[in-house]
């Protein structure tokens, strides 16, 4: 069955990207309110190729808008479903989301984002890998069984969402008030990587995290620090002290409890990242190109990035930014921080420490305002069940590697959801490479693994309706 | 003579505003480079008023294009004269600056920055104090003379700059080469304020400054604080390290050598300090607005902001700014860091002894570039002169009260040029008011203090050439 499937998504692998690019070219940035029009255009075109993929009840549902969200605005859930496998079959919820991250900074793009550019047998563009491209694969390998056999070998039920890179609250509101239209066995999840080329690889756990505003307020209104340079509390002095902090130079966070409560990676699992194919100079220079590496020496860059938590600052509003000078001392300057939360820590208890610490250490003469813009809980997945040697299973057939299992350092906050709310397990299996670019200038998916990709999908799908 | 002048003032003195707010209307912004017309446009105005007021070879210099500028580009002088009040009369150099600050924060604005709107007896606009207000008093007191009494009681040279808001060094350039065609007796800038409304006040000293930009580089390029996050060195909590490294919440500023050779004004000086009305609280409340004043605490407000060294952040440049939430840990971040210098110390020594800090300091995987971007110097004048006591009758006679002398805490690096390349006094009798807004939102003009000060410059002259 899957070998007819494999042929047909062959035949038309090539329109397959060409449809891929045209989703690409939609420029779905779910953060900025002037692209509300496009995300909804990026929903109506996944749910047209779910529609033509030979999928039923299509149809965007939108989501509460009532819940809080950082953004400012809901983006409509795609739902589509086929379930005709039968009873005796399980039933798998697809998920991805067809929002991008902004494309700044845009000079550095060596291609425009929104114009999707083979390269070396990549397709570059924003949300080529994270999700459109991963997102596209369901979609396709779903069309190769429907079109190729006529039937799927599982039931299956298709979520994509537009607000995953601004929070996934609709999303999340939804799976807790709804999470019944959603029933399912497990959710095929892909959205993160592979951990070195043509290693298959299976993600079993995600770091969570909690996003803020850390703003402070100063003078009432902008000062000439000539005239007022001495006596007015400088709001970016004061961010500076702050965080420097809460940061150490050695990478230790001094969040008063901040560490409390981790739960470690087992033996066996630290055993198996040692064994992975990771060398830490090759990472240092061709994936973060700095002069050294960052972080809690104390432990290796695949438990800094996967099972340690972290803090990290990504722009700093306010003042004066342009070119030349103003000698400008600032009513108010706004730090955007986040931490990286593992197994053991609750984003609501890290935000209650960061506030209480932040409150401690607010300088004299400055007012400090934390503010949550949005949050997701850490999730480990056991590796013994049915699902995960399924998926394990396909990938071995496609790439003929065994499947390693590693964790993401990313944060996927649904993922965490649907194992906490829908009770069923995620297999995260990602196509993405160490290189892509993930939220940065000149994101790219390989081409070839979009097509094993869909192979692995349609294997997986058989090997699961076996059961 | 000066009763002439004085009435030809007052009848003339609503034209003498409508003019005023003509100038204001051009956004002579001279750090924006977009605005490089209407910096010319401000010249070819002030041009115009000193031809009509009756000075006589009245010309735009074009300063030298190849000084190296922050800024990026040259903007010209304009020069004046009117030199026939006798050899035995002394020369003044009137000195001003057209060029502004930009207006951003915008939306703090009440009445747009370039629509100068009276309210309350004074003229809301950029520029309306610093220094457009007030180097058109220079020209309306020529005038007033000129075309009420037929002369001037003093020989006359005027340059006007438009590069004061960028670091001067236009000007600088040309007093340095071309001094000789300055030739004066004695400086007279009004770009100062006084110490309170009604307080006839003189400014006998100035900070100098350095203006630099610290730039730091981590990764090679913006990468995923997921994927990265404990790994990648991140460029904000690098700055904000190394910063809280420089500038202790005491205020202290810990880099070494910085206090170094620093003058203390005299125990005469401090005492009339001490004398001033000067209400720590109510300066706290009505123009820093912050719960609390900030700096080092063993000394005074006055010294703090007049004769003590500072350090200030006005902005730091890169990452995500937008509304929401992006996840970057971006490759570079850059601080606009300026030092306020004080006598005894220089712009070159403080400007190495940061830089080797800075270096001292960077964190591992970190790069650190310091860009000094401009400077001037600090400088004292003696109270000790004919000039000033000339200015200080004159201001006098004008408000009915005894002249103080104080110093500022901003930098006007031309004043340091005037007394030590041409070797003159510089009497810096400015007419803005504490609360007038320099560089921030709202800048204002009391206009009171326009007709007053032009009757003051009036009755200085008159007394000047009397001598």
């Amino acid at each position: 069955m899957s070998d007819v499937a494999v042929a047909y998504a062959n035949e038309h692998g090539e329109r397959f990207i060409e449809e891929l690019k045209d989703l690409l070219r939609i420029p779905s940035i779910s953060t900025d309110p002037e692209r509300a029009g496009d995300v909804r255009r990026a929903a109506e075109f996944v749910a047209e190729g779910l529609r033509s993929a030979g999928l039923e009840h299509v149809h965007l549902i939108e989501t509460d808008s009532a819940v809080p969200r950082a953004s400012g605005h809901a983006h409509p859930l795609v739902y589509a479903d086929w379930l005709h496998a039968g009873a005796d079959k399980p039933t798998i919820l697809c998920y991805g989301h067809y929002d991008v991250q902004p494309p700044d900074p845009l000079d550095e793009w060596n291609s425009p984002p929104f114009e999707p550019t083979e390269r070396d047998g990549n397709i570059y563009a924003r949300g080529a890998v994270d999700d459109k491209g991963q997102m596209w694969m369901h979609v396709k390998a779903l069309e190769s069984l429907l079109k190729g056999t006529g039937s799927l070998p599982v039931n299956i039920r298709v979520i994509v969402e537009g607000e995953e890179e601004v929070g996934g609250e609709g999303i999340a509101s939804f799976v807790g008030h709804h999470g019944g239209l959603l029933k399912a066995d497990a959710a095929l999840v892909s959205d993160t990587e592979m951990f070195a080329p043509d290693l298959p690889t299976l993600c079993v756990g995600l770091r969570g995290m909690i996003y803020t505003e850390l703003e402070v307020r100063g003078p009432m209104t902008d000062l000439h620090s000539g005239m007022y340079g001495g006596a007015a509390p400088n709001p970016f002095v004061a961010l500076a002290q702050m965080i420097a902090q809460m940061k150490r130079s050695d990478g230790h966070i001094a969040i008063p409890g901040f560490y409390d409560g981790i739960e470690s990676p087992s033996k066996a699992e630290l055993t198996a990242w040692r064994s992975l194919p990771f060398d830490e100079e090759h990472y240092r220079k061709t994936e973060v190109g700095s002069t050294a590496l960052d972080g809690e020496q104390a432990f290796s860059v695949l438990e800094r990035t996967w099972s340690r938590p972290t803090m990290d600052v990504h722009g700093v509003v306010g003042g004066f930014t342009g070119a030349g000078a103003k000698t400008v001392i600032p009513a108010k300057a706004t730090a955007k921080v986040s931490f990286r939360l593992v197994p053991g820590m609750k984003p609501e208890a890290t935000f209650a420490k960061y506030k209480a610490f932040v409150e401690l250490i607010t300088p004299r003469g400055i007012q400090a305002e934390v503010r949550l813009i949005h949050s997701g809980e850490p999730i480990v997945i056991s590796t013994d069940n049915s699902y995960i040697h399924a998926a394990a299973e396909a990938m071995e057939e496609v790439w003929g590697k065994k499947t390693v299992y590693v964790r993401g350092g990313g944060s996927i906050p649904i993922v965490g959801d649907f194992v906490r709310q829908l009770g069923i397990p995620a297999v995260l299996m990602g196509f993405g490479l160490p290189d892509d670019n993930l939220h940065a200038p000149n994101e790219k998916f390989h081409i070839a693994n979009f097509h094993k990709g869909i192979e692995s999908i349609v294997r997986f799908f058989e090997i699961v309706g076996k059961v």
